[in-house]
C-alpha cells in the first residue's frame, strides 16, 4: 500500500523479507559530502545482530551492510543511497500460515495480502526487517552529531526488574562500555545481573518475556517540532510504533503525569549561567511539541516475544480445528537488548528529519 | 511549517487562534453524498466546551460550527469542507510572552516562531485548536457508522484514582447515557464522585491534575493497517499526539505488557461461533500494526494542566530576572473529561483514512 | 479525495464554490514576521476580477479578500493563514446538471462526485476557485522579493496573433505599465488592438478564442530543482495544469527544441564581467530539472472558454435525447487576459515551496 | 533532498547511477497476487536499451532486471519490489566536472550537490535511470491491463519530419508490430525512413536531433482526476517531465487550441450505441482535470541531446578560461525512439495510481 517509506525530508524505504534474498533500505535525502563510514554502520548493526550472546536468537547472520549506490569517492553525493543485507542462515520450512499462532502476524497477514505474503519468517513483519532501520540510524546519528546531538537507550527494565535511576550521557563513552559489558544492555551492573536470569531463566521454559527501553536525547536544539500535527511526540511516537513488539511509549513523566498535580508536573525556568534551563524535566525536553533545550526523553513498552515453545491453543484457519501449537525455530526471549539500537535509530531517523526541514543542517556538508 | 495537516485520503487542516477570530478546520476527501448533520457536530462540541460544568474553565464559548463550503442541498459534494467558530468570550490583556509560565509554550512559541506568534490566549497551541478535531472528527464517525464502527472513550482515571474495570460498547447507548451524568466522563458512578471531589479539591487550591482516558473502537474490520511505517499504532499515536497534554499512549496491555510472560500475554485464537476471535485481548486489537477484528483499546496519559493560580518560581526572559508567577484567566483544573472527545476525533479520523484508503468506504454514497 | 492542496513546505488548500458562500485559501508555510499587505493581494485581485474590462465576463464580484487567521499585529505569525471572498453576484437558476455543455465539466463532474457536486457556476471546477490561488500567490510573491525574484507574464497571442518579441523583465515597472494599459494584457500596443479586436469579433458572434501566455522568471538563484521526479519543470507543470483551460505547457524553446539540432539548441557557457552565464537561454533557465541562474521561461497554451452562446450538438444524459444547447450566463470571451495573473500565481507558489524547502528563504523574517 | 519518489499509493523510489554499481528502482503499493512476469519487464528494457540498432548510442548494456525482494512463488506479496540492473559497459575516464559541456548538467550538478555528484556519464541526470522507469512501468502496464487499459506511443516527429496522422489502438498489435519494425519508432513506413535517413545524417555530422512523442491510453474508465491539483493532467506532466529531455507537453489539441476558437473546439456529445461519446476529440480525453472516456492523447516535446562530437565554446569552470569543448563517447544523435517506451513508462505509473487510489485496482488480485 506504498507504506514502507517514512521521513519528509530525510526518508527511508524499507524494502527486503526475512527470508528472502536481501533486507535493504533506501536512504534519500542524505546532504552531499558527507563522509560514508561503512564501519560506524557495521557497529550499530552487531548490537541488532542475532546471535551476539547466549541469550539472543541462536539464527546465524553476519548483516553484512553492502551500499549499491549514492557514494562516490568515499563520500554522500546527495543521491538515495542503497545498502542491502543478504540473508544467510534461514530455514523456511517451519513456517505456515494456517496454524495460527497466538499473538502473530498470521492471521493479519492472511487478512491485509490475502495469502500471498512470503509468511517465511515472518516475512515483511520480521524483526529482522530492522536491520535497515539501522543502517539508516547510523547515517542519521552521524548527521545528528555534527550538532553535536547525542542519542543513548538502554534497558530500564525486563520483566519486574527496573532501573529506576537517572542517568544523563554527558558522560556517553562511560555509558557506552557499561551498555557493552551488559549482555542485556543495562546501565546497572547488578541489576543486569538479575535481568540477565530473568531472561535465561524464561529461556529455559521456552517462555518469553517483555521489558522497558529508556530513549534519551542530548544537545538537542531549542525551538524544533510543532504545535498539534507535527508536534516531535507525533513524529516520534510514528516512528518508534514502526518497530514491531512496541506497545507503548510515554515522553517525560509520561504515564506518570496522570497522577500528579500542576504544582509538582510544572518545569520551573532558571538561568544557569546565563543559559535558561528548568529546575528539572518532567517535561521530558518537548512542551507544546517543540524541543525545550532539555533532553528529550521518552520510555518505550516493548511485548514479550509472541514465538514460545510452550503449548499453546490456537486453530487451524483452513480446517477450522482447534490445535496446540508449540513454536519451534530460532526465537529471542527476550527481544529488549536487540531493539535498544533500533529505538535510537528510528529516534534518529526522525529527528535528523526535522533538522534538515528546518535548515539546521545544510543540504551541502563542506 | 506547513505543518497543520494530517491524513492522506481523508486530511484535516486546523487554522485559527485561541483569541482571534475563528478556530477553523478544512476537511478534504469526504465522500460525495453524506447527510451533513449541523446537530451531530454541534452535539459532539458540547462535550468539549469550556463551561460545561462546574469543574470546567468558565471562559463561555458557545462553539457555534458554521459551514462555509462543501455542502449543497444538504449533503456532501466531494468537495472540502470549511467549518468555522467565531471566537466569542476572551480577554487578552493578560497574556505576554517575557515572564515564561512553567512547562507552558511560551519559550518554545518565542523559539519557534520569533517573537510573531500570537501569543494571546496561547494562540496556535491552546486546547481551543482541538474544536476543530471534533467537528472533523464528527464527520469521520458518521462515516465509521456506514460500517458500523464505533469509538468510545471515558476517564480511566483522575490523578491516582482508577477505574480498572473493563467495559463493552456493545451497549454503547447505556455507556454514552452513564458518561452523560458523569462531570468528569467516568462510568463508575462511585469512582465518578471521587474522582469529581479530587478535581474540585485541586481547583480549590488554584491547582490542577492529570488523569487517562480509555480508548475503545468496536467492529473495525481486520486487516486493516500494515507493518512498520503505517502500522495502526504508527497512524493513531500520531494522531493522539496531536492534541495538547497528551504525554502518553499504550495499546491493548501496554506498559503491563512489559511485565508479563509470552505464555502469559500471547491471545488464544478460537472459533466461537464460526467467527474467528481471541480468548482474550491483551494485544489490543492490533497484531503486527494490523487488525485483528477484537476491538481495539488504547489509553491516553494526560499531564496536568500548566496554568495554576498558586505562585511559582520562574524567569522573565527579557529581564533574566526570576520572578514569582501566578496564572491569571480561565483555566480548567482537569482537562481529561473535556479531551475524552478529542481523543475519540481524532482516532476517527485516522481510522477513516485508512478505510477510505483501502476502499472500505466508498468515495460516493448514494 | 484529499485533493485540494498543493506544496511540501509552502503548501496552499483551496476551498469554496462559484455560486458557495466563499472561495478561500490556507496558505500554510508561510514564514513567521512577514508583513501583512492585504492592499497587494487586492491589487494582484483586481488582475483576475471579472468585469475589469468591457472584454470580461459581466459578473459583477469586487473579489475582496477578508483574512480570518494567521495574522498578528500585522504580521505573519508562522500559523496557517485563512482568506476568504464571499461571493456576491450569482445566479445559479440558469444551471442544471443534465443538458451536457461540450467540452464542459457537466459530465465528468457526474461520473466523479455522484451527482452529488455543486454544480452552480460549474463550482469547484469554475475559473472562480483561482482567486484563491492568486491570494497565496500575492504572499509567494512578496517572499520571492526578499530574494529579489520577479515573475512576470503576460499575452503572447490571442488567437493567431503572436507576438514573438523577447522582453527582459529587468525593466519591470515598465512592462507592468504597458501590460496595465492593454486590455489583452499584452505588451506591444499594436498588437495589443488586434488582439483585443479579435477578442470582441468573436464576443460579438458569442463564441471564444484561445491564446498562450509567457511566463518569465527573473533572478531566480542557480541550483534549485533535482533530477527526475523533483525537477522544477515537474513542479511547475503540476502547478500550471492546475488553472482550468490550460492544455500545454513547454519550457524554454519548448516544441520547437524538438525541430532543431544540438548545435543550434545547445546554450554556451561564458563567463560575462566574471558572472556565468549562456549567450543564450534556449534551455528556458532550467537543465537536469535545475535552475540555471538564467531567466526561467515557458509558455502556456489555454483552450477557448467552452462556454459559448452559439448553438451546440449535445445530449440530455437523463432522457438520453439529442439537444441544441446555447449557454447562457455571463462568460468570458478570452480567458487568457485573465488567466495571466494566475499563471504568475501558480508559478510564485511552486517556486518559493523550493526555496523554503532548500532552506534559500528563511522561517522567521528579521 | 528526497526527491526520489513519485506517486501516492503506488510509489516508485529510484536509486543507482549510470557509471555506479547498478540502476535500481522500488515499486511500493503493488497490489498482492499479481503474476510477476521478468519476460514482460525484459521485454519492455528491450525497447529502451542503447546500441539495440544502428541509431542509437553504442553503449553496450544488456539491461537484466533482477528482482530483490517482493516475491513469492512467482507472485507479488503486497510488499515492495526491488529490481536492479547491474551496469556492465562504461567508461568513466572522459567524464570531469570542469569542463562546462553546453546545454548539459555539469554546472547545475555542482550548484545543487556541491561537487560531490557521481558526475561519471553525468551520474543521476544520465537518461539511464529511466530504466528504472520502465521497470515500474511495466508493472504498471500489466495492471492497467486487468481493466483493459492500453497504452501506446510512437514518434509523431524527428526534427520537420511530421506524422500529423491519428491512428487507433484498437489494433494494437497491428501498430506494435509497425513500429517494431522501424528503428525511428514511427508508425509510417515511408516517413519512418526519411525520420532514420534524418537521424543518420545528424549522426555523420556529430550532431543530434529532437522530435516529438504522441501517447495515447485507450479505456481508461471515465471519472478519474480531479479539479486543480490533482487533475490528470497535473500529474500527467509532472511524471513526464521526470524524463530527462523533455521540454513541454500538450494535452488533446494543446497549443493548437490556443489558435481555435470554442466553437471548434468543443466536442460535441452524442449516444453513439448507447455509449455516451464525443463525436471529436479535441479535448485529449480529459475535461476539468478528469477523464472523459475518450482515448486520452497528449504530444511530448523532446529536445536534441546535447552530447554532441561537433566543436562548442564554452568555459572552463575552475580556470575560468574559455575552451572549446567536443563531446566524446558514446551517445545517441536522437533519444526520441528510445524515449518512447520511457513516456508510456511514466503514464502507466501516473495512471495506475489514481485506479488504485479510487478502488478501481483492489489491493489483493484473486
Amino acid at each position: 500500500m506504498a507504506d514502507n517509506s517514512i521521513g519528509k525530508r530525510f526518508r527511508i524505504t524499507s524494502f527486503g523479507e526475512s527470508h528472502g534474498k536481501v533486507i535493504g533500505i533506501i536512504i534519500d535525502g542524505i546532504p552531499a559530502g558527507m563522509e560514508f563510514d561503512l564501519n560506524l554502520i557495521q557497529k550499530e548493526l552487531e548490537l541488532r545482530r542475532p546471535a551476539q550472546s547466549e541469550i539472543t536468537s541462536p539464527r546465524f547472520e553476519r548483516d553484512i551492510a553492502k551500499p549499491l549506490s549514492g557514494i562516490f569517492n568515499g563520500k554522500t553525493t546527495g543521491a538515495p543511497l542503497c545498502l542491502i543485507i543478504e540473508n544467510e542462515d534461514f530455514n523456511s520450512s517451519k513456517y505456515d500460515q494456517v496454524k495460527l499462532r497466538p499473538s502473530h502476524v498470521d492471521y493479519v497477514a492472511l487478512r491485509k495480502f490475502g495469502g500471498f505474503a512470503d509468511y517465511r519468517g515472518s516475512g515483511r513483519f520480521s524483526g529482522r526487517i530492522t536491520a535497515g532501520f539501522v543502517i539508516a540510524g547510523a547515517i542519521a546519528k552521524q548527521l545528528l552529531k555534527l550538532r553535536n546531538i547525542s542519542i543513548f537507550s538502554y534497558t530500564k527494565s525486563i520483566g519486574k526488574i527496573f532501573d529506576d535511576k537517572d542517568y544523563s550521557i554527558e558522560n556517553e563513552e562511560d555509558l557506552l562500555r557499561i551498555r557493552e559489558e551488559s549482555p542485556v544492555r543495562a546501565l546497572n551492573p547488578e541489576l543486569s545481573k538479575l535481568m540477565e536470569q530473568k531472561v535465561k531463566s524464561v529461556m529455559k521454559n521456552k517462555d518469553s518475556i517483555g521489558g522497558t527501553i529508556k530513549c534519551m536525547v542530548h544537545n538537542f536544539p531549542s525551538g524544533i517540532g510543532g504545535p498539534i500535527f507535527n508536534s516531535l511526540e507525533s513524529n516520534l511516537s510514528k516512528a518508534i510504533f514502526s518497530i514491531p513488539a512496541v506497545r507503548g511509549i510515554e515522553f517525560g513523566m509520561g504515564f506518570n503525569a496522570s497522577l500528579m498535580k500542576g504544582s509538582e508536573h510544572n518545569d520551573p525556568w532558571i538561568y544557569d549561567n546565563e543559559e535558561l534551563k528548568t529546575t528539572k524535566n518532567d517535561s521530558g525536553g518537548i512542551i507544546g511539541g517543540i524541543s525545550t533545550g532539555m533532553p528529550i526523553e521518552f520510555n518505550v513498552a516493548i511485548k514479550p516475544t509472541p514465538s514460545i515453545g510452550i503449548s499453546q491453543q490456537s486453530v487451524n484457519i483452513k480446517t477450522r480445528e482447534n490445535i496446540s501449537i508449540k513454536i519451534e525455530g530460532k526465537h529471542d526471549p527476550c527481544i529488549v537488548p536487540r531493539a535498544i539500537v533500533v529505538v535510537e535509530a528510528m529516534t534518529a531517523i526522525s529527528l535528523v528529519d526535522f533538522l534538515l526541514l528546518e535548515g539546521k543542517i545544510p543540504s551541502i556538508l563542506n
